[in-house]
């Protein structure tokens, strides 16, 4: 099945040139159905997670304009902040050269987007170069969580996996 | 074979508490042995590239401070700029919560970062919510490039793939 045929959004993928340097939306989805999405904050510009869709959710995203992931651990369609009150609201979508990722910059209700409680999920940096040459220990950017996981998810899985 | 297992980089996963609230560098590659990679200017913040690493890739990037990739078209470690010059110099490297992607911040010689010549590989916007209703046409919102693919890259193959 091809999800591009499925869409009334999503062009068929005829040419590199069509991809790379044309106007229509032509997405490639992996073997699995996905496609990467990049969320930044859209006023500072700070990374705040690295998601997946599938056509459902890109199509749900573009019609709404509140961002809708597919969620690998749950295996389901996932509006983000359901369960949390985080929505992300879409100030601006952009897709990649090839067309197998896209760029969401958003406004996000409540200030944060990672499931640990941290305004971003990249809430630690890693030490390199010559920084790294005594060995790494990961060092925590932010220091303080903006909401309580417990209080937020109570018993719902853990969506980190080993 | 456990990737973490051979480099003097990478700890195992041993706990969902160790991997998110950690500070051991303790990475997930994915079925094929990558994570992804997202690059943003450190200076912008504007997104770059969508990547991937290898084991080799992410442990020669925090050994060097200059940013290698693993190149799914050509299907070996690729050290950016090799041919274009367009080095990624890491400013800073960070890990998410489940530690299954890596955010780079870097600084980029000669300003750009796209094999299609653009700063961004995500130079078109995509229409959402209203602006979506009447059909999707992309807009570039980067209306220049750089430098001439031609010139800089000549018939080496194109890596985006239909």
């Amino acid at each position: 099945m091809n999800d591009n045929q499925k869409s009334r959004y999503f062009a068929s993928r005829d040419s590199v040139e069509q991809v790379e340097e044309g106007t229509e939306l032509a997405p490639k989805f992996d073997a699995d159905g996905l496609i990467p999405a990049i969320t930044t904050d859209s006023r500072t510009g700070e990374l705040l997670m690295h998601g997946y869709m599938n056509a459902e959710a890109l199509e749900k995203t573009i019609e709404t304009g509140i961002v809708h992931y597919y969620s690998r651990s749950r295996q389901a369609l996932w509006r983000k902040g359901d369960t949390s009150g985080l929505v992300q609201h879409l100030i601006e979508m952009r897709i990649d050269d090839d067309q197998d990722a896209v760029w969401l910059r958003v406004k996000v209700d409540g200030g944060a987007s990672c499931h640990v409680g941290y305004r971003s999920c990249f809430y630690r940096s890693v030490p390199t170069g010559e920084a790294a040459q005594s060995g790494i220990t990961l060092k925590f950017e932010e220091t303080e969580k903006v909401f309580d996981p417990a209080e937020v998810y109570g018993d719902a899985p853990n969506p980190t996996k080993l």
